[in-house]
């Protein structure tokens, strides 16, 4: 490893800690959602490879609104035509509850071009920019803290006097936000200072806050600090009532939803972001995971995200940017389990929850009241997947990393067969078998192919596949019960070229019929092992038997045997033990 | 929006806040880089749909040494043949200042097993775990605390009477860790409790300390919870000294980076994840965002990711898992900027710390001393690209939101071109156009080709280019000097298809020639704006002329011409005003 090179020279730390004394934001819990604004078209968007086409943007407006955003930034009108016509069909298409915002940097002509695409609107949020940072300032603009401070509150004069001030405008519902860009990095009490200046320029009202957007237009540290400055400036800004602080999180540490989240507990209002985290570099804070992140707080996000495959579908199709299979809530990978103890410790999570809920059910129709509703308790999963519209088929999925947990959940979800402990770890093996040789996961389909292969037996297809292995099925089969009370048990099983006629007696038809195979095959068939179980819910439902046989000295097999008849579940479950010991060349026809 | 469906009630806020009243990380600073453990061979491996191959493995493995890990976790080995297997290779080929550590459960065979695949190490971790939660406890494993508490202390005593009071085991530096299994969501004093009774039995010292992983087995709520109950753990635990506190969170609220940084502001020495995040479900939390984030505090992580490339070239073929193009450092896009402003400030950027360079190195030059480390400090780019090996040529692409400012950087690093700024903005119209048109954004090359086409100059290939379009361009000419002072200049130039003889007289050379297309052509050629600057550093390098010229009453057009002889550029530049006018039907050849 190389250390000689040692880039951590060249930065400074960031050093501008508040470090107040008497912070209250770590103590605090959620209590409701924030004002949400999606800014995917136009943040999200001007980041994109390949922006959206005016057909992506109108579909994806809509989209938003269907989640429940009342506050959309559509565009940058003053820098292209398409974004000015853009914003005209907003403002001619969204529902009355909507506000239509668009951003305008501090400059005159462009403010002007940018009120003049909201005309009309029965709700519009004109926002502007100016960054206040020594860097920019210096670096950028070449601009004093006084003449930045001039030129914003100019700018939030001319805002003024072109919407609310205007009486022909007077039909729309002005909102008016200002950005203190790279407030972040930004001496918090400058950012005070222009704020106010701006706050009295613009004279806003408790019922029409103005909005003070505080972005980590690039993520300086650590969010706690962020936090911090959130805290200091609803702290200090007067007439606190009077404005609506928002956030604008970026991601480059990693931290937006922290900083979002934080920086809520801190007295922030409002939350700017992007739908899974699109935005310049790292993207903006991902308003999905904000949102769901507050379910399981126990609060209702205001936004609904209970399809978000829907969700998913027109985002990536519009930014042509994949949501990556980790990430939170709308990962293909973060409702799965692929390893043998997290199934296993869901597996059991659901059978809890069953028994929870049908014992609610049960003391609801006693007392005649709704059911009580079942809290969500469960090991590895926080956010039950039914709630966002994705199903359970895909929690749990099978690699070589697996157990016997995940093989048998998917099993008894798909087959509704509730394998016995033994029979999971024998079939488990097969599995690992299976996906070592492959070094991939297994799909349900295979698995289900695996297991059929191996017991020859699923309700659908044995007939078929019973066939195709050349295995024995059962023709037609007599109970008769003697004078004794012993049972006699006469049947016929038969492959496709061969026909055998059984009959023995026992205690009860199994014992019979082992009887009968060992009178034929001249191997004792001992049942060491027996479970079964109803499959489906009513009388007329089917039967799983599950016999673990010992056929001679050969170490026992698990036969698994279906039918609506319980006795010829079991006599299945043997034929399916004695095709397996065919198979595998344990026993051989006379 | 369907809000009748309220999911939330069905989840119970976290109620287990600890609200420390005197809490110090809030106002920490980060002084060092953890201690580090790569989970990506056992955590991250087992999540992925695909598990890596023995090969693939071995290929990550040895990456994982490169980058600086002196802690691995490999495998789980007592799960399966090919875990132990791979243990073993490690354990026969780790460098001696690496660390193998392995999972096991607390169950003894296991336990027996796993050690026994770290037999000859020269370094090794025993890591055995425990879940501690409630949930878990209950739903899981049906133990009470005092059970689990019994449990963690006798496998910890077994771990220790086979490693390190074994005196056939004596040649490996043997360390253990113990997780409390889903640590976040278990009661802070019980976690104590069982970590005091497994200390106790394991017996640590300051020189070798106990290692107790802490981990958000699933993350519960907001990071700084996490951040308290690590600090508690820090302050309570007895033996501070002889104990050395680890993370292991996972992101299921996309907080993990974050909770992994406060916790160490509060006291955490160590931490585990994965490279880009990968485990199960959401992930780890990302080692590589988490070590980069010291650098920009000025930090070194020792850890080297100076080819982040190469990096992400193992990650992606082995997990098969795509970083994702907005992972904070790797993502493809986020050294990226496409929008206007954030291109012109980038640019401006660059060349404040150019010009800061020059100056440092001219002082140096002058005290005889090394040059002092300029201090990063660029609008929108918080580290270096090249300190992670990223080129700058992928900071500005340019799609239908960017200005003149990133299309003029294209040009600036890949012809060495500083465009006047009008002929930036009339070059970005041009530009802007083909984006729209194409609707996506162009390639480096592209971009090029647009401005060769336009301006029809290109040093490389303009014989080749001017040929194509039948463009005219100089062929011979020659000065003289009249006794008036005044200059003559003789010239031809040629097309594919004619040759034209030119004379005329001005002042000097560039108002000589101007004349003499005037007096061919009987339009006026006037010279509205003009710049100049060398290409190259050596004296022998190219002049580039950049000339905006009005012909006859038409709007005036940009030329460019780029010759060693600084004349011969200027009368290019002028030349391919000329075409450009023939291209557009502005002038005919008589």
């Amino acid at each position: 490893m190389t250390m000689l090179n040692n880039p951590s020279l060249k930065y400074k730390k960031f050093d501008s800690h508040l470090n107040l004394a008497s912070r209250q934001w770590p103590s605090k819990e959620f209590t409701r959602p924030p004002r949400w604004l999606s800014t995917d078209l136009r943040d999200g968007n001007q980041s994109l490879p390949d922006p959206m086409t005016v057909e992506e943007k109108k579909k994806y407006f809509k989209k938003l609104v269907e989640i429940g955003f009342k506050e959309i930034e559509v565009a940058f009108p003053s820098a292209s035509q398409i974004d000015f016509d853009f914003t005209r069909w907003c403002v001619e298409n969204a529902p009355a509850d909507v506000s239509i915002q668009v951003l305008a940097p501090c400059r005159e002509p462009l403010i002007k071009r940018t009120v003049e695409s909201l005309k009309g609107a029965k709700k519009a949020t004109v926002h502007i920019y100016m960054a206040t940072s020594d860097c920019f300032r210096e670096v950028v603009f070449g601009l004093s803290k006084e003449e930045t401070k001039e030129q914003a509150t100019k700018c939030t004069k001319y805002v003024r006097e072109l919407t609310k001030d205007d009486p022909a405008m007077r039909d729309t519902y002005w909102q008016f936000e200002f950005s203190p860009e790279t407030f972040s990095d930004t001496d918090p009490n400058y950012a005070l200072d222009v704020c106010e200046s701006v706050k009295a320029a613009w004279e806003p009202s408790k019922e029409n806050p103005i909005i003070f957007n505080l972005p980590a237009t690039v993520e300086m540290t650590t969010p706690n600090v962020y936090a911090d400055q959130i805290e200091y400036f609803c702290d200090n800004i007067s007439e606190r009532e009077k404005v609506c602080v928002s956030l604008h999180p970026h991601n480059d540490r990693g931290c937006a939803v922290a900083a979002a989240e934080l920086a809520q507990l801190a007295g922030a209002d409002r939350v700017e972001g992007c739908l899974f985290g699109n935005g310049e570099r790292t993207g903006n804070v991902d308003l999905v995971t904000l949102a769901l992140n507050l379910y399981t707080q126990g609060i209702h996000p205001k936004l609904d995200f209970s399809d978000i495959n829907s969700v998913i579908e027109v985002v990536e199709k519009c930014n042509k940017i994949p949501v990556h299979p980790r990430a939170p809530y709308g990962g293909q990978l973060v409702v799965c389990a692929f390893s043998g103890s997290h199934q296993d410790a869901i597996k059991k999570g659901f059978k809890q929850t069953a028994d929870k809920k049908r014992k609610l059910e049960e003391e609801a129709k006693k007392t005649g009241k709704k059911p009580k509703i079942s809290q969500w308790r469960m090991p590895y999963l926080p956010l039950d997947p039914q709630d966002i519209g994705r199903t359970y088929e895909a929690i749990i999925r099978v690699n070589s990393q697996s157990g016997k947990g995940g093989v048998s959940w998917i099993i008894l979800r798909n087959l509704e067969l509730d394998l016995p402990r033994g029979l999971q770890i024998e079939f488990s093996k097969v599995v690992q078998r299976e996906t070592e040789a492959k070094t991939r996961e297994l799909k349900t389909v295979e698995i289900i192919e695996l297991f059929e292969n191996e017991y020859i037996v699923y309700p659908e297809k044995t007939e078929e596949n019973l066939k195709r292995v050349n295995a024995f099925r059962l023709d037609q089969y007599h109970i008769t019960t003697k004078d004794s009370g012993r049972r006699v048990v006469t049947s016929t099983i038969r492959n496709n070229d061969t026909e055998i006629k059984l009959s023995g007696e026992g205690n009860g038809p199994l014992s019979a019929f082992t009887d009968s195979l060992f009178r034929h095959f001249g191997e004792t068939f001992d049942v060491v092992n027996y479970h079964e179980h109803s499959l489906g819910k009513d009388s007329n439902s089917l039967a799983a038997s599950y016999i673990n046989c010992r056929i001679g000295s050969n170490p026992p097999l698990w036969g698994v045997g279906i039918n609506e008849d319980v006795s010829v579940a079991g006599f299945n479950a043997l034929i399916s033990s004695l095709n397996q010991s065919l198979a595998k060349g344990l026993l051989r026809l006379n």
